[in-house]
């Protein structure tokens, strides 16, 4: 009894068929049933992510519900000082990601005498779907760590965008991670204790805590809403899409150097909104703005969220139904010569801008197999042509490689360093 | 069916009985049991709790998972235009802590040549046991609408406390919102709409995102940990306290005007903690500094959490094993003359400090009956005495008197402005 009341029970057929026996519940043999207790921790805070893999998780990962994100500065210069962190954060980032602090003997069972070898904030929370991908910045392949000749010419510093507003303070990083989990006070735990461990070797650049996913990653998830209040991510690249990501976001061979193949780049933009404009905008412009209804996120012209975008679709004036400038016609695949992208942005408020206004927005976060081709053309388009610049203003902004996944036994970045 | 799969069943002893005949579950039927399918929003997503009542909610409410503070500055110098803003933010409250759009029509069903009633970024979401709680700052009183008159004694700023370090941006403020939900899209939802509806009355002064509630308010509650790896607010003042609440909380009639009895006293501080510090501080000193035991959480020398705290008992050196400047010691109602308060804290964690560190601590809220006599000398006991102090900075604070609750059909300030 004890052992049933603390964990869920998933599918179970002989509970569900007793269930059906009570008469209230008809077909519900054929359903996925959750037996749970008040106080038993839901599954979106029980699941474990695997850690290793032939991709970093935190990709193609169904998007987790909060986001800590940090850039870092690697402040030692030699190189083996820097291979010994990767293997440090590796291996505590195996041990976070199934719910462990990050060494044995951990917060509290260590020595008095010495500082505890995990900070203790997350001891008892469950892994919450944890995931910690790397990054690598086009600062770490200069002169320090000998690591110019591998440095991927996709790998370049984004350019200048039209009406770009970027604070230093929140752009580049040597290395970032990305910390995803559905508990916040996780995916903090992480990036602060391999803070913690990089100690001496790297320092925080910049951070940014997110909420509120704004991009599904997988069909089993549903459409979140932005700070404009409209769906986000409709027709994002999702996990089941083997074919699409194998060709819009994983680096293949002969792409450049070999030891990204698997791997991906990662586009991060801090986007910073002007809610308080927008919300005085009238419902139907912002729905010409946007391209799709604000209510079922249909594409102009069609009556459901998932109905296929169709740009040519006229209304009675003659008119396109998705405006010429419309966001989803500027950012689709059709305006962009076949161009996609995997989205994984998040919400964020932080504070207020001084000025009367809450300082909030999209961290936009984006993977593609090749920035150049992808992500920068479409932010050209949109920088220039999307009326809806208007309501934004790009404050952060970074690019990394990241490193395919971590074989068994493995460490971040082994097939950059090994 | 469908009507079973979308709810919750609570307590279905018929379906208790069903179970325990799967021979899986003996005594399933003494407890009450979740039935949830897949995709069901949980128990803590879809709970409302009262706007109405003797006391305004979000005080001894169990503390929700996410919170978004903000304090503005009154911008309309006509009383009237105030009491009409108060009053149409009460009518959104009502509708938002009950999961409703701000107001009918909402974010898509009005005109389409008007902006939207409601911004939509909450659209489909549950109320998420939201609440709204409406604090009066001291700078209200002055002489712009008339309540000099009203102004409580104990309503005086805060004096300095050694050691501040005060960013004027982040202090202050004619009126504050706490928002306090299970989601924080919904708190941010909510404080959002608020400043929409107050836009040419009222200006975003600061506002402060937290996660990871740093204290228990019920019995039914888990004590959960700080950012210092402690758990924190084991001896806080309960629901259940309803005597001591009425002692240490509730302003009482005579203590000062009319319209605040059945009121309190909110204290914000923004509290950064120095985290990378304080992680390379051996365990036993982190112990010593807070007196309690970093794993379980008893006072030193005692064995479980919920022990009484002794501050008498000596260890084999003759030394108190609660140290004499321990924090707890320092705070507790044998040192400061029986002195209570009811905190409401939550974690935070905003970007970095721009030298390397995570700008992250904890943003204190407490709630008293008179802060001249709790809070001020409880902090300046903390301010002066606790070596804790080494790893603290006070960057933000600020005072406010929360009214009583809001009657049936009454209003947010309604017996201020009555």
């Amino acid at each position: 009894m004890a052992g049933l009341s603390r964990r869920r029970l998933l599918g179970l057929t002989g509970a569900g068929a007793a269930l059906a026996g009570t008469g209230a519940a008809g077909g519900l043999a054929a359903k996925r049933w959750l037996l749970t207790e008040p106080g038993d921790q839901p599954q979106e805070l029980t699941t474990t992510v695997p850690f290793e893999g032939a991709h970093q998780a935190g990709i193609v990962t169904p998007a987790q519900d909060h986001l800590h994100f940090v850039a870092f500065d690697v402040t030692t210069s030699d190189r083996g000082d820097l291979v010994e962190l990767l293997r440090e954060w590796t291996r505590a980032a195996r041990r976070m990601t199934r719910g462990l602090e990050t060494e044995g003997g951990g917060a509290v069972g260590g020595s008095p005498y010495a500082p505890p070898a995990d900070t203790g904030e997350a001891l008892g929370l469950p892994a919450s779907a944890l995931t910690l991908t790397i990054g690598f910045g086009p600062s770490l392949f200069d002169e320090r760590f000998g690591l110019r000749e591998r440095k991927p010419a996709a790998l370049a510093d984004l350019p200048p965008f039209p009406r770009d507003d970027l604070d230093p303070a929140r752009c580049g990083g040597d290395l970032c991670v990305q910390a995803c989990a559905n508990d916040p006070q996780v995916a903090v735990h992480a990036v602060r204790n391999l803070a913690r461990i990089g100690f001496g070797k790297v320092a925080v650049r910049w951070s940014q805590l997110g909420f509120g996913r704004t991009s599904s990653t997988s069909r089993a998830q549903q459409t979140p809403r932005n700070l404009f209040g409209f769906k986000d991510g409709t027709n994002n690249l999702k996990a089941e899409d083997t074919q699409a990501l194998d060709e819009h976001v994983w680096v293949r061979p002969g792409d450049g150097p070999d030891w990204l193949v698997g791997g991906t780049y990662l586009v991060a933009r801090r986007i910073r909104m002007h809610i308080e404009t927008w919300d005085r905008t009238s419902l139907g412009e912002q729905e010409q703005l946007i391209g799709r209804a604000k209510g079922s996120g249909a594409p102009l012209g069609q009556a459901a969220e998932f109905d296929q975008v169709d740009l040519h679709v006229k209304g009675t004036d003659g008119e396109p139904m998705i405006p010429h400038n419309a966001h989803i016609r500027l950012a689709s695949p059709d305006s962009l010569g076949g161009v996609r992208i995997l989205r994984r942005g998040y919400n964020f408020t932080d504070g207020s801008d001084g000025l009367g206004h809450l300082d909030a927005g999209l961290f936009f976060i984006c993977f593609n197999r090749d920035s150049r081709e992808q992500f920068v053309p479409m932010q050209r388009a949109l920088a220039t042509g999307d009326p809806m610049m208007e309501y934004l203003e790009h404050t952060g902004s970074a690019i990394f490689a990241c490193p395919p996944g971590v074989s068994h036994g493995g460490y971040w970045g082994e097939q950059l360093f090994g």
